[in-house]
């Protein structure tokens, strides 16, 4: 289960990458569990949210501390074969956004 | 299933909503469904993406023209009891992220 990531102060940047996958796994599942390995070793890389529903439709969050933190994880040799093989294979549809978190709110349930 | 938004040019707003459901649905598909009717009448308001796993993490992200256009649906009284009962009822833990969406890029899989 994907948990909420406990981010520094703002600024801080996130990426949202939303998809629809294509049926078929096409070794989707080895390459994502390779740039979980690879992206957590970023440097400004502060961890991500990610879910998937059972119709394909998924987001995934990444944060980072900067943009350039973000412009090197898109330039990483194995992520742009990761990148071009979601384009090609994986993906039927997918959009990007890079945004600047400029405040956020952390909160737990009344129950506890 | 959720779609990917056609949002228009940057820059424009976005909340990322992360949260941890309760196991009980308590009201809680009534009120989203309600909700979802009232947020589309929004002034400013662009549209919504949004997934939950079968193991309650789920991630919603809504797009918004303007950080006013935010406030006022955080400010509708109707969406304040829905917050407090988010709270209080349906949600372990949650995390809000207001954005700004600096750039974007949507791609259609090589696929087709």
């Amino acid at each position: 289960m994907s948990e909420i990531v406990k981010t520094p102060e703002p600024p801080y940047y996130a990426v949202i990458f939303t998809s629809v996958r294509m049926e078929d796994d096409n070794g989707y599942s080895k390459m994502a569990d390779e740039m979980v390995a690879l992206v957590s070793k970023q440097p400004g890389f502060l961890g991500y949210e990610s879910v998937r529903g059972i119709d394909g439709f998924g987001i995934t969050v990444s944060y980072w501390e900067s943009l350039d933190a973000i412009k090197r994880w898109k330039d990483d040799p194995l992520h742009q074969i990761a990148q071009n093989m979601g384009k090609e294979i994986w993906y039927k549809h997918f959009a990007t956004r890079i945004c600047k978190v400029e405040r956020d709110n952390f909160q737990t349930g009344g129950h506890e």
